[in-house]
């Protein structure tokens, strides 16, 4: 049971509700009709969503140098395969089943669901068979479908930030843990229905959940490993490093802004009635307007700033503005949403200096795009939808908090036990020479030796 | 009130009346499943078409040289973003709203639905506040989704056409110009109930309003902004300018054919009945294979022609063929929609050096894909569907000489105010370097200073 | 009629003809409203069946080199059109028409649907117009655009193995024989209802009728077609020939992966109830976890084995997974789907190097990933779900024998009559130069005269 479903599909239970006693205005979708629905919702937007990790790959990718192309490339297929299978393992009993305000279930592996393998092994399907089923609202499998294949969109935060130093092997068993504890149990004080869902903290597809619980891990992690060879100078200037194919970095973008509309949308956990159509329309509505106001905005202010338009900055200004949507898209009217992107876009731009002046290397600028406009879109859903800002402030410390902690403790005994750092020499050819030995043009990157 | 979309759900409405009043046959799609139908066809359609957006950039980036790549995506994007603010702020409304036969209304911030945002807004969902709602058929926040991402696939013609020599801002606000006034006037004349759709005038989802109305905005620009350096010798000949990344190209043009199922298969506008899910199908399928026919013929007059089968061609074949399905893919055979793909597929490779000739240098082909194949696809519409040539003549006629002589002015209001047309120099190093001072492929590409 | 469709829509017709029969429980979904959701599911999950030729082509072009890069494009992109024409004009025929048991009907042009085409024709939708449309249970226009999707699939395994080295249109002569005739009649031994389907043989989206044979007919074309020059030396050694664009071949991978849960979802081939709902969603999370499996088995098996983790292995280990499971998605447990892939996983690995020994080149691994895999998986099902591994094997040899021998015999017509490999100068110098007088990357490719 996981509050997240049961309080977005209230509304929708109610309705049905209402409307089976009376028959006058019309006649409302039947309950297994909706079921259908509900399910194809699922399948549908978790696929997209499942399409993010090429984006995140293809992002990634196009910002690193061509020394670690095919590096940060296995990491990100490796990180989506590791998180949906320890999220079978262990995560989702976590973060979902029996939840008693701080952490769910420690029971391995997650059995989708009895009535639904009842229903599927029997030679006949007996109306009590489908009724077991349908009373549900949606199969439990496709939600879980749902559920899974978000785990790695926080992993994939983490992957850019530390990329072209940090090692392969620790890379993957920090998702590891990411994806089978932390995410999880942060995710079962709101989603689960835990204390902050309690308290009143709000976060629709997961502006906290899932972008700035990928950014504070990064955040740990960048720190802990240190900014790669040659980024600053000693004279405290800051070195820039170029994207080595900008074209896939667009890609990556592009295939992101899809993949939200799975996000955000399948997020409404519903579609079996008017009102969760309606619903599902305003957060497609609201999360298109505010990529593209992140965009434009993230265009303008670095044309300001730098007296050029920069193109990843105005990728990150779109993705800003995805993020900072993600807590509140059902908020009503695309007007805010706007406002709300173009924020996001402006964060993805000033944030960058900052990062740098505090020497912590970014490599995609992820810690802008998902930490900070991460951070500002949950309170923006408490000024614009809840209306519950102190509900929203605490909800971000005690995970931010949370999250640090953990990670860091995670961080450093991989350190102790196998280092989380290539050597200088490993860094200076790369990780794909080095780890992967190929690489990932090899009739036309310049390769190794190569800063 | 779009007539687009009125005359096209009225065979569902009327089969609705029709069921409603009898239960013998079968009982009739409930309306509330209808709208969920129709809702979801639109969110679902209109996700695929803003992936079109992707292709587009893909596309391009895979045909400009080296140097423009990074300015051709970041354009790309740009204009996405662009088209879907300002369609929101002031097209939509121009289009669509109290049209009165040659223009729509002025008026500023299209409001989605008052009666939808009551709804979500409500604290109970009462049957007269879903009635409300459903009453309309679908949501109108998921027809707005819909509507608005279709506006960047006509401004995505003209950054092709014009790549690598168009300035950046000016390109930006001829986007402007055309998402928020050409582009929804003449949308007005047709989808919007106007003129030319009281005359009989018919284009299913846009082989003349967004293919040709970005082929003429395109072609205007061409001429005026003049061709690239280097691309026409002084002794006639021309120089061809190979694109730098074809394979890049290549997942442009399958991601344009799957978005094409969006563009095409969502413009049917309704799913809530048998006989729109019927002719949905009808859709898919002419869509699919017009393209495959496309495809083949350019393979097969490029190898006649030129004794050599050319990609680029190819992929261009491909596109005809999906442009000159798109004005009547719900004709009612698939050997009709191969007939009409054939002759895109032929376009695209025999009106190339026709524009060569003319000294009007298109960088992608755009011009025969989209504008010429797109008169043959309406044509071919008021053969094979309407049986009404003459109405779709003028259409084109019509709708040609507006975009031509708006667009004309626009340019050149622009070319007077700021210039439209990089230096010579900024041209020879590119404008990857001289516009957003960064490379596309810093570490492998050859860059500036080379033709 | 297909035995496909037939067989698995039944318990949705059993469970219908229950519930119409009572109305204690809930009222099922009524029968248009099934008959809507079963052709949008068709439509949308093969528009991502469609999508798996972008992801065959990006696979292909980032595992080739750069001088064969554009010709590998062209192949997939020619493959996919001309396989959807001959199957409309030929194949459909032969797959399901009146199928004898070894073989379908032999006439031309496959015709939709003449009560779907009466229905869209109508100037009213008379209710026996749509009864006669909703009997058949979904549009046959819809399940006919889904089947066409399949044949590219079948065809372009064998693109990728023959690579670098086979003709361009000999390669398509090959694809027309193999979408116009392998592959429907083995088609029809099973999906069409043929010998094999009464003899007990199960493949829920074609381990074998798909991937197998695809990869009888590539392993067919290698040995005929030869190694390329260079990958073995007289030695006995394996030369490792490294393609040319990872980011690309795992952007590739990721296409596919997203595809697959329309190949496999969509082939559940109805979503009208609850139960084909709940079936749907077994099948995307088995699906899911079995590539990931697969992707962490392959990391895993190459770390083992060769002290590396490849990527292009990982990326395999991926696709791997996901063919074994292509006969058996529908297992009742993620468990067995996670063995299933783990092992398709080892194969892709370990696979490789037999091949080599046999001096058998392939050029992606496809052999690995398509046939071998796809034997396990067909076997996998055997053990997991049906329980009859005997009925398996015979599929696997008949289909195995049968696609060996008509391959066998078109290639070799193919080279009596034309040749089927390029001279050694055109493979020195590139598929691109010789046939296609284009570069894929012409700014940084490092071209011809590289092996």
């Amino acid at each position: 049971m996981t509050i997240k479903k049961n309080i977005l599909m209230l509304p929708a239970l109610v309705l049905a509700a209402v409307l089976v006693g009376q028959s006058s205005a019309h006649a409302a979708v039947d309950p297994e009709t909706a079921f259908v629905f509900n399910t194809f919702s699922f399948l549908i937007h978790g696929a997209l969503v499942m399409w993010m990790a090429a984006g995140f790959s293809m992002l990634e990718a196009g910002l690193v140098r061509t020394k670690n192309t095919a590096t940060i490339c296995l990491k990100n297929i490796a990180l989506f395969a590791v998180s949906c299978i320890v999220f079978y393992l262990i995560g989702y009993n976590l973060m979902y089943t029996d939840v008693s305000g701080f952490i769910g279930s420690f029971s391995l592996f997650y059995d989708p669901s009895d009535a639904e393998y009842a229903l599927l092994g029997a030679d006949e399907a007996t109306p009590e068979l489908v009724a077991a089923v349908v009373s549900n609202g949606y199969s439990v499998m496709s939600d879980w479908f749902f559920q899974v294949v978000f785990v790695a969109t926080a992993v994939s935060v983490v992957s850019g930030t530390v990329a072209e130093r940090m090692k392969l092997w620790a890379f993957m068993l920090f998702a590891v843990v990411m994806s089978g504890f932390i995410y999880p149990i942060v995710g079962s004080w709101v989603w689960g229905g835990g204390w902050l869902s309690e308290l009143g903290f709000t976060d629709f597809a997961g502006s906290t959940l899932v972008h700035s619980v990928g950014g504070w891990a990064a955040l740990t992690g960048a720190i802990l490993v240190g900014p790669r060879k040659g980024k600053y100078a000693a004279d405290g200037s800051v070195n820039p490093i170029p994207g080595s194919n900008l074209p896939l970095a667009t890609l990556g973008t592009f295939i992101l802004w899809l993949g939200w509309f799975g996000f955000n949308g399948g997020s409404q956990l519903a579609l079996g009635s008017a009102l969760d159509a309606v619903a599902m329309s305003n957060v497609y509505v609201n999360t298109n307007v505010a990529a593209c106001a992140g965009t434009v905005a993230a265009m303008l202010t670095s044309q300001a700033i730098f007296k050029k338009v920069d193109l990843s900055m105005s990728l990150n200004g779109a993705l800003a503005g995805l993020v900072a949507i993600t807590a509140g898209p059902d908020v009503s009217s695309p007007m805010i949403a706007v406002l709300v992107g173009v924020v996001g876009g402006v964060i993805a731009v000033i944030a960058v200096p900052m990062f740098d002046k505090l020497k912590i290397d970014d490599v995609v600028g992820a810690l802008s795009v998902h930490l900070v406009s991460g951070i500002w879109g949950t309170i923006a859903c408490g000024i614009f939808v809840t209306g519950d800002v102190v509900a929203q402030l605490i909800g971000v410390v005690a995970i931010g908090a949370f999250v640090t902690v953990t990670s860091a403790l995670t961080w450093l005994a991989l350190k102790s036990v196998m280092g989380i750092r290539v050597s200088e020499e490993e860094e200076f050819h790369g990780q794909d020479k080095t780890e992967l030995a190929m690489e990932a043009y090899p009739e036309f990157g310049i390769g190794s030796g190569r800063i």
